[in-house]
């Protein structure tokens, strides 16, 4: 019911799915300085605290005095050692090597390895502290340690924070295959808080950027908030943190196990971004999100699906997040990675979910060889 | 609210929790000669076919003509080589070592990247065909690849049909900790046919009646049928398999993740059993949780929480199903192996469900070292 295939756009009627940011958007609960905002899932309510002293005012409510077992990388537990033994002195803190290439089953297992030495049961909270890589690792082994025990995620990223560790997906990723074993299990409290984010190198600051450009082709009022900003510094990253959290929460109550055709919305510019990734790797994966925003969005410019002044709206603020466009060599072989998406079930066609309009997107498929001859062209500069 | 221990009964009012077998009952759709049983769980609703025909049936509803990736272990591939060869001859088959030192992280790994080169996909139906093992590991499978394929149990042996294959739990031993790494995930379709019970060993017969056994200490129909029956023969035990799942299915209904004190009553006598497995193995799952069912009766009529009578009567079914008890030195040290139950989540004390009265159940909670003592005595003869 929610999908528009480029196939529709070209039949009458033109059926295409369009939701305004205000419908989707999760209710919030407005502090002076930091936002509660709920979400309902079916599986399990949750609660996104968002701003200053989000870290302590979570700790305080639901942390302290509990059974703690922390999992953080070893970037995180360098940086915050101080905190660490502060607040979780007394727990187990299990550190996991950083870095995206140890988000695999050698990690998880040596995650649940020390739950058991442990002792871990049910009732223990494990608090995943840090960015995408430990929110990933950490929350699956939580959904599966005896089948579950309690999770909160305390994101240390931007990337974190605007995304992964809202909507409770797990994952490792397999077989040279992101994400592709893994779980639903939702947090009952995600802590955003920005004084993990001033720690950040640049390279981490544009990922997240990447996330939050690509809500941006999906919701409106943050459209408007990048298209007026004059710089996207720090700063003004971190305003946009509880705004990205409020449009996931809303996608995600609706759509939790990405089976109704809405949360694959926040796929945007994803499947491009994956197919370079497995080939080129090396660059951050917010980079190559924003790679696969411009590449998806001059396609649905071609395919007809969006009008070109909203399309260079989009490309406009692309640029500023990325100033300079890696070089593809090669882009044409990098198109049948697209083919292992988890969206494109079973089917030889590349499915995409494109910008259509502000605050509106599409779903379209293309046959794999259109796509590659799209991947091609633009990359030549002739689209 | 569900939970009566031992302290309550020992204080006023003697608090306990009785439910009749009604209540609990899901409600079936009555075919000729097999049963449709519904069951709807918050996360996914499913259905069990029980009965003859259930196979075919079923596999022509849900299965012909779908992509299909099937699980099933060396023996059953060995034995069934015709009917795969008929109904899935076109399918990804994925045969893994039988038994259950197989439950490991080894086969769901080996399951997973069959999956990967398979190219399965989200809409792929993983269909675990076999016993306990290949249910647990196969349904584990199915819950993790890309966060969840569809899936469907067909259990081949009267301990699945009767409770593993039914409810969702799926999980791997790990670490020599019984089903510490697993996941809740609903099939959507339990075949539960008796023709594949024609050509179980009698160790696979004695341990499904374990946990029959373990139904009628909960549900006073099954009860009633087992007291008044003559001789536990196979065709008498295949028609308590649907009394069996509509039991099950009225508690997984109410109770799915067992976070609310009740799908708990399943593990009557589990907690002895699964610390009697732990030390001794070798004999089959299913006579422990007989060896269990009588302890723990036994425990419950010490503690005044089961009637003389009753006791004696679920003795008298136990010993008929297992007639020469078999004996456990050191029995007092096995003891410290139920501190690892998953129901016992960090406290020094065993929880054990236990008999009550006809169709009741009663929750107890013992210092470890009392019920240590009550092992050595019951294996001691002196109790």
């Amino acid at each position: 019911m929610f999908r528009a295939r480029a196939e529709d756009f070209r039949t009458a009627g033109r059926r295409s799915y369009a939701r305004s940011a205000g419908a989707l958007r999760a209710p919030a609960v407005r502090g002076k300085s930091m936002q509660k905002i709920r979400i309902h899932t079916k599986s399990r309510p949750g609660i996104v605290y968002c701003g200053e002293g989000a870290f302590e005012q979570g700790y305080e409510e639901t942390l302290a005095g509990k059974e703690l077992f922390v999992v953080t990388d070893s970037n995180v537990a360098r940086l915050y050692a101080d905190l660490i033994e502060k607040y979780f002195g007394s727990a187990h803190v299990c550190v996991v090597p950083a870095g995206e290439k140890n988000k695999n089953h050698k990690t998880l297992f040596s995650i649940l390895d020390e739950m058991v030495r442990a002792r871990c049961h049910r009732k223990t909270v494990l608090v995943a502290f840090g960015g995408g890589v430990v929110g990933d690792v950490g929350g699956f082994a939580a959904s599966l340690y005896m089948r579950g025990t309690r999770l909160v995620q305390i994101p240390t990223t931007l990337l974190a924070q605007v995304d992964s560790s809202v909507g409770g997906k797990t994952a490792i990723d397999y077989r040279g295959y992101k994400n592709i074993v893994g779980s639903f299990y939702q947090p009952e409290q995600v802590l955003c808080d920005p004084r993990f984010l001033t720690t950040l190198p640049k390279r981490e600051i544009r990922c997240g950027l990447g996330e939050i450009v690509k809500t941006a082709a999906l919701d409106a009022e943050i459209f408007d908030i990048l298209q007026g900003a004059t710089d996207f510094g720090l700063r003004f990253l971190e305003k946009l943190v509880p705004l990205c959290v409020r449009f996931k929460a809303g996608v995600v109550e609706r759509d939790e196990r990405e089976t109704a055709g809405l949360r694959q919305c926040l796929n945007l510019g994803h499947t491009t971004a994956h197919a370079l990734e497995l080939d080129y790797g090396r660059r951050s994966h917010g980079e190559y999100v924003l790679v696969g925003t411009a590449f998806e969005t001059k396609i649905a410019l071609a395919e007809g699906v969006c009008k070109r002044e909203y399309a260079e709206r989009i490309l406009k603020i692309v640029s500023r997040a990325l100033p300079k466009m890696p070089r593809f060599p090669d882009i044409g072989s990098a198109a049948e990675n697209a083919l292992l998406d988890k969206k494109n079930s079973g089917q030889e066609k590349i499915s995409l979910v494109v910008p259509k309009a502000r605050g509106e997107y599409a779903e379209i498929s293309l046959p794999l060889p259109t796509y590659a001859e799209y991947l091609k062209k633009i990359e030549g500069g002739l689209l």
